[in-house]
């Protein structure tokens, strides 16, 4: 169950206005790798989670986290947009270019729709979808879903500072880096204990490792003209499951099947020979 | 540049048809997970990539044979379909409990729609979109987000390989589950050179850490009852970055911001005080 | 069966053509709160509604209104887009700031796709999706729907309205609107009559409502530090249902059951305990 | 900010599994009117809200309180799909037609993507989107959406509750169809309270009333031959407004306007005479 | 503008329920080629439409018949849907292999969501999206469209007409399957007369052919080992817009550009060299 | 299986950077009539294609070329984004009206997400997705889908081609334009061929034509006051199936089924008479 607390989790005061960051700024909310992207995923890992104890309890702990993260966010975004321009018309614009950068870039859905509050879209206006989050069960693939939100989050976090000037965005953003710094470590770290704590066997997925093709696991095939590919750990290295060496192959069929298909069904008017 | 070879990376020929399994084999085909996703990501990261040579060359090899991955399963999936009772109505089921099961959990737009063929869709009809991949130019978040695809993907394959006892289908997943743990490793192990060649410090997204709120990114904020995330080693270890302890931490506002926000342009009709 | 006649219902001028309004006025014909949602949502209510007469008329007659406000925006919308430019460069925009500002703004699927014509979409180009439209079958619900959609579809309208001094436009949203108005007393009007009628026995939605949880529909659950939320009519009042009085409780578990999930199937590979 | 409980809201226990049942109970977490649309609306309501007190708080309240449902319905949907058979085939159902329905009936996507858990997703694997959410900061509106929401919500799960016997099942039903039946008296009495404090003149949305067209306001217009729509409140009642009379009109073009469009810009290669 | 008239185009009449084959019919109604895409499709291009006279009353006049084509299924539907077995549990199945068909096999949405009316979906739930339409303001491109728009949905309407017996819903499909038939050829028919009232030069859409590459314009590039395409008209026929020969190469790179893209913005924290 | 060769089909290089051609440029790649979907279409078609030789290897040949189409543009965009204001300000813009524009046009992902390099979505961030494409089986329909495709694409390329005066661009646009002029007539000469080899008896889909409703196929139906469109080959003409004279009748019902629909299952709360 879930309670609320008044105060945000970290002050969210712009210096100033400004409709045309507002629009950037969406992207880190409802984009795909935005905070509800993450608060969502670790929710339903959490509830779906079947390890009490430790793992559960951290992924819930910073699913709610990331509830607030969404919270202050909505309420920077609603700052961002005071008194922007709903009403402009392109009179204005001519006599002022600023106002017809804002006019030009603004999202106007912030003026139509949400009347001056938070969308929950990204940075084009596509709303949030499920299809952005992961949570299958098994905390390995999870965690490595995680760490790379986490990753792509803060990228896109630390792009959209560098637009803006503004000290109140910026601190907060500094703010949200860092949760994000911490949070990549916090799931690598979560899979160095799902080894030490013997839930897996090594840091790759490998269920039904048993029966799987043993050779096509250490093989780079290669298919391009004068490709440098070669020269990686990918090829130079050695198997993080068992040590073997890789090798690097050229790309080739490993059959003669050509994919023909067999007639079918006449009622499907499919055309057959 | 793209040169197509008549005959399949790998034989795709099933032991015999079976339209229920079909319509859960299309999770892997076009799902979130899928082989369309890694392929359209690979092309797009190599098509986008601004490191020429091994690394560029790398991605582009992955990305064309991924393109073959999504053609063997394909071609499974319309041999899956042989036969597959597009005509069959209750009456007939009524007679026959088996039937009865592909009549009602077969994917119907097999029979309708593509006649017989695969669908670029997922084990429920979900069209593939390009919100599941991610190419942001950087490396590092990249080759995460390919760790995380390549884990899931094999992890869905997986659990379809258990869904059957064709030896055919079999046989062409145990390459492919070979391939996913290879690639997990060519992403890991290229994050390494990463690190090797000097183009990250460290295996954490940092960008902009010079300025980030350097306290929040060492601690972790709990703030379920009787939490045991503490135990974790994201709280009794060590920072990957700097090599500092972390902590538990309640979580608390760090703020009195309450989050209160001016009055709106009358002119948008949101109602404030 | 529907026919079409050669007028429009209204007149659909803009006073001068205004590519950048045209960006925004997509919004109120192929957005969420849009007229094609109404249309939609209508002509499907009416076609599954199983009580000849009045209703099943009534519910007709607006669908077949709202197909002729469809029609009389997109005929607004390709006036306003002649002349848009299509073939501007970023060269003239630097002289001209009013011209900038439309190249910046103006929705760029109007020049590439439709060729100046309305587009099926929404003010930020999403296409417009029947996953905006309810059609139960049950009248009490669907008549709620439909004062909630004309109260959004007139707000937006508006917005709009007042981002323009063109009469033209200005008159069309005249009638516009104060269809929005009579439309949302229709569905009102049309829950008093249900009531009337004896369809239902209250404007709430109340099936099984003889076995639902009567203690639990009298409380407002408060969690929030410091709420005013209890000075409210809704912990004030009484029950619209029953007549009872209502009461505020503090949010708090009903059960000391903490979500504890079982141990999967292996086969599964899902991580437990 | 928010914070977590450990314990459910209330019990979210079966009597047993039911993997059919489950596909269907999908509805009412991540459909259309699903509580993951109640719970994102209102937060997003909640924090983009700028009347401080009793409605924010009121909000706020709710909002929390439906995080906490979705948490009870992922908790139930994990415990009704124990046991479900994620590798069974064919052979299996032609012996067992209750397992044959099952196979038919489930949903793949919990054997294959969450592996026995929740999915963000409505009972045909639709992901759950944002576009089905209102948030415009006209809190006259968003109440009406919000009744809409909580009548559509309750009669799908009035819809789902008669499809199964289960008594743990039913139990949590009946406080879900008990909050449902509250909520929507909360938003009704919500908008007497936005009359009472002089927010807004009446119940109808009506910003820019002073110059909407006064006659369209008042007139039905029918076009279905042999209509009965006339004999309802809608047109024998008075104004909610104003108090005039309604009346009903045949719908006829007001204007002569035929909707002829200009010739367009040569360089868009559209048709025109 | 639009009027409704109260009977059907034609009757849709089951001669009984059938709530599985109620499931695939949803596909002609809200799928991708159903008729809810050319109801919108046309109407959109008629609304847009810039040539006075025969051809914007032809598109008119189509578009407003099929809005009596989509009314004709949702009726069949809920016909179909009469009687379906919203409440039945697994118990029943078990005694009732036909039942268990049906009860996998159906629509849940069906039970739950429109209560045995029609969804404005496809047939797995997909809802139906303005992004399956086109119309582009050029008579020869949308024409094209047309045509195959309505190919493909007489395929589908005929692939699903041989999955039922039912008389009452094959005489409506022998209806709907001629309209096709006719629609196809009005269309084809269409460019025809474009050609000949001089609004193009040829059946090929060929705007700024003065500039384009000439002689790309008349090879077929075959990269397939061994492949047989050369033997098809494409390659042993002339163009169709200037009568030369046309001829077959191997693909192969008509430049030495790599690709090599340069070095990006540091602030972007792309990954270069 | 799939080959990759460094270099392009055709050289990809802008005279200069144009981000706001940039934005533009994205609806000819990921769009809906733009090259992801022509590959995607032609790969899924060969894939499936069940007539092996020149039918199958003619649409192979061509989904291998349209890969490295999409190749060629997502090249060109990262250069025309070269050197784009990630981190220009309103303030830069006040003084520099071209940069406004800029600012204001811009796609913003591009800076955001991607970092300087192609997207895989439209001109309005729309992500691609695979509801754009055709794929039946049926030769006869898919070629007519493919006709319709280029058709559409080579308008859209056209459009914006004349957007720009960049020769680089030109110059592959030229290109574009040729190939999009042979493939319109590669699909239509493979329909002639299709008759020539007996595959179908027309160029009008007419699967079950034995029983389809004779009359019903040569009637043009006409609703609109005043319609001219009596006067086109569609009604003056003959039918291209069997040769008989079209005619045109008033739309009219051809029954007096109403659509009345009977009383529903109670358990589904539908509202009923
Ligand atoms: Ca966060
Ligand atoms: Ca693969
Ligand atoms: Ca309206
Ligand atoms: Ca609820
Ligand atoms: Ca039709
Ligand atoms: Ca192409």
């Amino acid at each position: 169950m879930y309670r609320h607390t008044r105060e945000l989790q970290f002050t969210a005061r712009p210096e100033k206005p400004d409709a045309l960051f507002a629009a950037k700024f969406q992207e880190i909310l409802g984009g795909q790798f935005g905070e509800m992207t993450v608060m969502m995923q670790y929710l339903f890992q959490g509830w779906n989670c079947r390890v009490p104890g430790k793992y559960k309890d951290m992924i819930m702990d910073i699913g709610t986290e990331e509830i607030s993260h969404v919270e202050m966010l909505t309420v920077m975004l609603a700052r961002l947009l005071e008194g922007a321009p709903g009403e402009a018309t392109d009179k204005a614009a001519a006599a002022n270019p600023a106002l017809a950068a804002v006019l030009g870039g603004q999202n106007v859905q912030h003026a139509i729709v949400s009347g001056g509050g938070a969308r929950p879209t990204d940075s084009l206006g596509n709303p949030w979808n499920a299809g952005y989050i992961a949570a299958s069960g098994n905390l390995l693939t999870d965690f490595r879903s995680n760490v790379a939100a986490e990753a792509q989050s803060r990228l896109m976090t630390s792009r959209i500072a560098n637009m803006t000037d503004d000290r109140g965005v910026k601190e907060m953003l500094a703010f949200n880096l860092a949760r994000d710094t911490y949070h990549q470590q916090q799931w690598l770290l979560g899979i160095q204990m799902l080894i030490a704590d013997g839930y897996v066997e090594t840091e790759i997925e490998q269920s039904n490792g048993d029966w799987e093709d043993k050779d096509a696991a250490h093989v780079f095939y290669t298919s391009t003209n004068g490709s440098a590919a070669g020269e990686g750990l990918w090829v130079t290295g050695n198997s993080l499951v068992d040590g073997e060496p890789f090798r690097a192959e050229e790309l080739r069929p490993l059959t003669d099947d050509d994919g023909t298909l067999p007639a079918p069904d006449p009622l499907q008017f499919v055309t057959y020979d």
